[in-house]
C-alpha cells in the first residue's frame, strides 16, 4: 500500500474511533459541534503516532488512543484559532468554521471539551499501562499548553501588532510551539509507549515540524485555494513575517528539503522500520493542502 | 485553628504554588493573564482536595498538586464563562474579567492554557505514583469535559434560549455537571490518592455540590453585592429557572440544610478525621460570597 492510501486508511480508522468516543457523550449541540470539528483533515499527527508505535511493535488497538487524542487536541486548537477574536476565519477544510456553523459560545465550549477529550483518550485504560498513560498525558500537556502550542499561538498574536516583523529566530521559536510541539509529541509517542529513547524521534520531529510549516508558508503563496480550502496570501496580506518572506521562495524550498534530509537521517538508526515515518517527512513538503 | 482561618491559610499556600508553577512559563501577556485569573477566590475545591487527602494521611506536599490542578481548571472555566459570547461578565471577584483587562483572544488562550495547566499539575511526578496520577488525571478529565462541567455549561446556555424554564430535575442535571463534577472530584481525590473506596466521599460531594449551588442561587437573590462581587438578581433578570425560583426562598434554604445533613452523614464513617470536610459542608450554605 503506498503512502497516500496508507495515510487515508489510517485517517478513516482514527475518525471512526473519534466518532465512537464522541458517541459516549450526552447528545447536545456542543457534542455535535465536537463531532463536526474532528471531521476531515490529513490526520498527519495521528498517522505519526500510529507509525511511531508500530516501529516499536505496538499494536494499533493501543496506539489508536493517543492517535485520536492528538487529533482531538489539534481540532480544539483549530476551533479556537478560527474564532473572530483570533484568526477570524469563516472557512476550514472547505466548510464553515464551528462558530459560523453554530455560534461563538458553542465554539468556545466545543474547543474546551475537545481539549479535555484529548486527555480522556490518552488516559483511557487501553492506551497502555498506568505509567505509560501518565507519561503520555504529562508530555501531551506540556506540548499543548503554555510551554508549547498555546505559547506559540500567543507569540503569533503578539506578532500581529508588533512594530517590526519577526526575525527568523523568533519565527522558529513561535512555530516550535504553535505547530512543532504537537508534531514532536506525535513522533515520540511510540517511544514513550515502548519506554524507549525518544531522542532520534524528537530530532526527526523537530525537523519535520519546521519543514511542514515552511511548506505551509509556501502553499500560502503558491497553493491552490480549491485544494487548500484556505484564502491565498493570508499571511502576506496580514503583513506577517513567514519563512517565505524571510528566506525567499527558493530559499524556503531549499531549507525545507534540507530539513527533510535531516529528519530522514535522524531516524535512519531504525532502518527499514522507519520507512513510513520517512514517507511522512517527504510528504510534509510535497503536499498540496 | 478555626475553619475560616484554616481555609484562608490553605488558599494562600495554593496560590503561592500556582504562582510558582506559572513562573516556569515563558513570560508573555497570556501568562500574566493566567496568573491574574488564578488569583483570589475561596479555593474551596483546593481545600477539599487537601482535607480529603489529609483524612487518608496524605501530606500536603503531595496533595498541593491536585489541589492546584482543580483551581487551574476552575479558573479556566471562569475565564471562558465570563466572555461576551458566554455570560458576558465585566467583573469577577471585584476586578475586571480577563477579556476586559486584556482582550478576548488573550481570554481564549489563557483559559485554554489554564485547562492544560490543570493536567500538567495533576500529572506532576510529585502528585503520586504513576498509577495514582493516571487515575487522578483520567477522572479530572471526565469531570471537566463533555461528560461533566462542559456538559453543564452547554445545558446552561441552551436553557437561556429554551421556551420553557427548566424543571427541578433538569436543573439538578445541569448543576451536577456545571459545578457538581469538579466538587465531586475534589472530594474523592484523597481516596483516589490513597486507593481507597470513593463511595462515601462521592455521596458527600454530590450533596455538598447541590447545597453550594442552592446557596449561590440564594445569594443571587438576597446577597450583598459588595461581598459577592457579582450583580444581584442576575439569574432572575435573565429569566433563568433556579433552585430559588422552583422551590421558593424558604424551600431552597430547607433543601440546602437537608443536603448538608446528608453530606455529614455520608462521611460520618470517618469519624473525627472528617471534621474539616464536615466544616466545608456547613460553610457551603453559610457563606456570604
Amino acid at each position: 500500500m503506498d503512502f497516500r492510501h496508507r495515510i487515508a486508511a489510517n485517517a478513516a480508522t482514527v475518525e471512526a474511533h473519534l466518532n465512537a468516543y464522541i458517541d459516549t457523550y450526552e447528545h447536545q449541540p456542543v457534542v455535535d459541534a465536537m463531532r463536526y470539528a474532528v471531521q476531515g483533515g490529513k490526520r498527519m499527527r495521528a498517522y505519526m503516532v500510529i507509525e511511531s508505535a508500530a516501529m516499536f511493535g505496538i499494536s494499533m488497538e493501543q496506539s489508536i488512543w493517543p492517535a485520536a487524542a492528538i487529533e482531538a487536541v489539534h481540532a480544539y486548537s483549530l476551533v479556537h484559532d478560527d474564532m473572530p477574536c483570533m484568526d477570524d476565519d469563516d472557512m476550514r477544510r472547505g466548510r464553515p468554521t464551528v462558530h459560523k456553523a453554530w455560534d461563538e459560545a458553542t465554539a468556545v465550549l466545543a474547543g474546551d471539551a475537545l481539549q479535555t477529550m484529548g486527555f480522556e483518550l490518552v488516559l483511557n485504560d487501553q492506551a497502555g499501562s498506568p505509567d505509560v498513560r501518565a507519561e503520555l498525558a504529562k508530555t501531551l500537556a506540556k506540548a499543548s499548553g503554555a510551554h508549547g502550542m498555546v505559547l506559540g499561538q500567543a507569540l503569533d498574536i503578539a506578532a500581529e501588532t508588533a512594530e517590526t516583523p519577526l526575525t527568523l529566530k523568533q519565527i522558529e521559536h513561535l512555530q516550535n510551539g504553535k505547530t512543532g510541539a504537537l508534531i514532536e509529541w506525535s513522533a515520540i509517542s511510540g517511544a514513550l509507549m515502548a519506554r524507549a529513547d525518544i531522542t532520534p524521534l524528537s530530532t526527526y520531529a523537530k525537523a519535520v515540524g519546521f519543514a511542514f510549516q515552511i511548506a505551509d508558508d509556501i502553499l500560502d503563496v503558491e497553493g491552490d485555494e480549491a485544494k487548500t480550502g484556505k484564502r491565498l496570501n493570508k499571511d502576506a496580506d496580514a503583513g506577517k513575517a513567514t519563512f517565505v518572506s524571510l528566506l525567499g521562495l527558493d530559499g524556503a524550498k531549499q531549507r525545507a528539503r534540507a530539513l527533510v534530509d535531516q529528519a530522514e537521517e535522524a531516524i535512519s538508526c531504525y532502518g527499514n522500520k522507519a520507512q513510513n515515518l520517512q514517507d511522512v517527512a517527504r510528504f510534509a513538503i510535497s503536499r498540496e493542502n
